[in-house]
């Protein structure tokens, strides 16, 4: 595993050092990328280690398979990763990648798997999330893993199992009457108001919002290498990334730059379709418009509780990756997303999340337009479980009352943002 | 891949052919297993094979790397088994296999994806399976995956997930006011009343219950595989397993005599535990009064609702190998098991089932008491992951109100069993 060579500023490429904490950049808060030395990557980085996947390890091994191109550390690992990609019964050319089969049922878990190894490094001891629902959960499962106290600020309506995580793995919760927006906002007045208040710095809340800090992308990154080694070692025509923060889709785009400068992997990169819900666009609203940034979202609603990502911090970036790829940000109901759910369920024994579901969705409309063929091989990602939202499905297929709170008020309570 | 040499009476040893489906032994009603040729095996199967690991096959191949021991067909597969084994962080010596890794999040994918696949290669068009949640909704999946009807009967206070999943995946579900016997008592009635109408035989259903037929056992035979595999082809000391129809546990000592006959693993077999619910624990107790066979529990009433079996069919085998293997079955109350899914979530980042929770309050108890020791090597199945249960865990901590319905009625309705 390789030493960081320096954290690099994704905007104005400043540099500045991993052997401190850092969250965005001094100079311009752009988000920082973790970079190593590639020239002396290229000669100790293997891309097949077969060794490596032999007896105890292998099966807990999971996203550290790629620990030659990870930060050297030691990792606070739940077996995240190294997740299957399954083969369409209908489409041959077509992969769900099921990230649902990571701890937590997401793929949230990579990101907070490395972010949470590097503050337990750097001896962090209180992190601080804003979470549409599933990042909280993973921040609060590993946290407990690394023994560091985690702080979560969701929306009150998120799916129940995303509340109940927080709950079960000890974590500080705090449910927000309002939107990942708000979460935010607020976890940066509390963090501000403990600098200012003069708080033992060892007890100040550490921001590990995805883009704010250097590792949660670093983590994310992981699913581009595997997307291409499940396939051979060959990039796929397109990628479809249900996209709310939309983070993997850039941690990806990082992971392909990096491969191909180790001369692992060549030829052409796969088109990057960033999919939303007509309830919650801005990313595809941006595309469709021409503009190379998002405007806030108003009244965001889908029961796609992941893409309920009012305006993404990463949204340059995405659009920038979109266009530069030759995809494009498309969003469709949550009629078409729930349709696209039961049909794969019914058709294929695979039970989508509704994000996952965006992306299934986007495939056959697609295919319908023409503007992909049923020949280019496609990667789609299946962002999380369908059984993490047994509450929200349910509720579309209006087969039970709309989900209700829990009856016992969460730690902290229900807070109205002022 | 073998062929399937004959299919053998677990009680009498009768040999019946497996060209065509067949349930239970045609002399004594004994289950049936799976044998293949093992003096043609020891030649031709490999133990390990670093080929097949490699490349886009690899993240689909789960429980299918052990093909060499499985029967020669087509599989019907969403990348079911080689689950995590998860080394604990306070007791070095306590590894986790998560079965919660799995397509519907159980165990139940490995034995229904094997069950489903000769199913199709059988040609048959209708499957039924009473079951305590998980085993239907595994049925579902495979089902729909292999375009087979599936029909499932499970007590009408399941996890709602167990409910959801049947209804996404396609099924016929018919929710019993109930237990899986009344479950069981139901299909067998079905089947045997459209026999006697005179129905279509391609429409008559198929009883898919495990140990009623050969295929269930034989695909939860891998997790025995694999955690030799997973230990460096070595047994450890103990395998404490949750014990519903306790089949897991059968399935894996059937391996570990194959892995013998084999070579691929020599030394003493592991102790076998079988871990069950107070409010539900037949086999317990048919071990504590030194019987064997056990009675049917009476008022069976747990949240771990995987252990809500009140006679295991299997219940003579799973006693014979617990005292064999100088293991012991045992029982938990529910209050013990909650408190050990919290001590596992907070203390260790991993959110057990109900089930799995059975198993962590035994290994706690059985090193309080001495009977196991703290330098054992002990495997312990978290049978399903914690995310199946959100309903059941929440309530048995009172954070919500009791699950109740919903509110529009199932296929079929709630039947009250006559
Ligand atoms: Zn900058
Ligand atoms: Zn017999």
């Amino acid at each position: 595993m390789p030493a960081i060579a320096f954290l690099e500023c994704v905007r104005c490429h400043h540099h500045v050092s991993a052997d401190v904490p850092q969250t965005l950049c001094p100079l311009c808060a752009g988000s920082l990328y973790v970079r190593y030395d590639m020239d002396s990557l290229k000669h100790t980085a293997k891309r097949v280690n077969p060794a490596r996947y032999a007896a105890e390890s292998a099966a807990s091994l999971g996203m550290w398979r790629y620990r030659d191109v990870l930060p050297s550390v030691t990792p606070v690992t739940l077996a995240e990763g190294w997740t299957p990609m399954l083969r369409s019964k209908r489409y041959p050319n077509l992969f769900v990648k099921e990230e649902g089969a990571n701890p937590t049922g997401t793929f949230k878990a990579r990101g907070l798997c490395l972010a949470v190894t590097m503050a337990k490094h750097y001896g962090l001891q209180h992190l601080a999330v804003p979470s549409a629902g599933n990042a909280a959960g993973a921040l609060a499962a590993y946290a407990a893993a690394a023994g560091i106290a985690a702080h979560i600020f969701m929306p009150k309506d998120v799916p129940f199992a995303n509340y109940l995580e927080g709950v079960v793995y000890g974590a500080d919760v705090t449910m927000v009457d309002g939107l990942i927006s708000d979460c935010a906002r607020m976890v940066g007045e509390r963090i501000k108001a403990q600098k200012e208040t003069g708080t033992d710095p060892s007890q100040v809340w550490f921001d590990i919002s995805t883009l704010k800090e250097p590792f949660r992308v670093e983590g994310k990154k992981t699913m581009g290498y595997e997307l291409v080694e499940q396939l051979g070692w060959e990039y796929p025509d397109a990628v479809f990334y249900p996209t709310g923060g939309g983070v993997g889709l850039i941690g990806m785009w990082k992971a392909f730059e990096e491969m191909e400068a180790l001369g692992w992997v060549t030829g052409k990169r796969p088109r990057m379709f960033a999919l939303q819900s007509s309830g919650c666009a801005p990313v595809a609203q941006a595309y469709a418009e021409g503009k190379d940034v998002s405007t806030f979202f108003e009244h965001a609603s889908t029961f796609a509780a992941g893409l309920r990502v009012p305006k993404p911090y990463g949204d340059v970036i995405i659009l920038e990756i979109v266009r530069a790829s030759g995809g494009a940000a498309l969003a469709y109901s949550d009629e078409a997303i729930l349709a696209s759910v039961l049909d794969w369920a019914k058709q294929e024994g695979i039970f989508l999340s509704p994000e996952g579901a965006a992306a299934t969705a986007a495939y056959d409309s697609l295919i319908a337009s023409g503007d992909l063929k049923s020949t280019d091989r496609v990667v789609l990602f299946n962002t999380g479980g369908g059984l993490k939202y047994t509450d929200m499905t349910a509720e579309a297929m209006h087969l039970r009352r709309p989900g209700t709170l829990p009856t016992s008020m969460p730690v902290g309570g229900i807070i109205t943002p002022v």
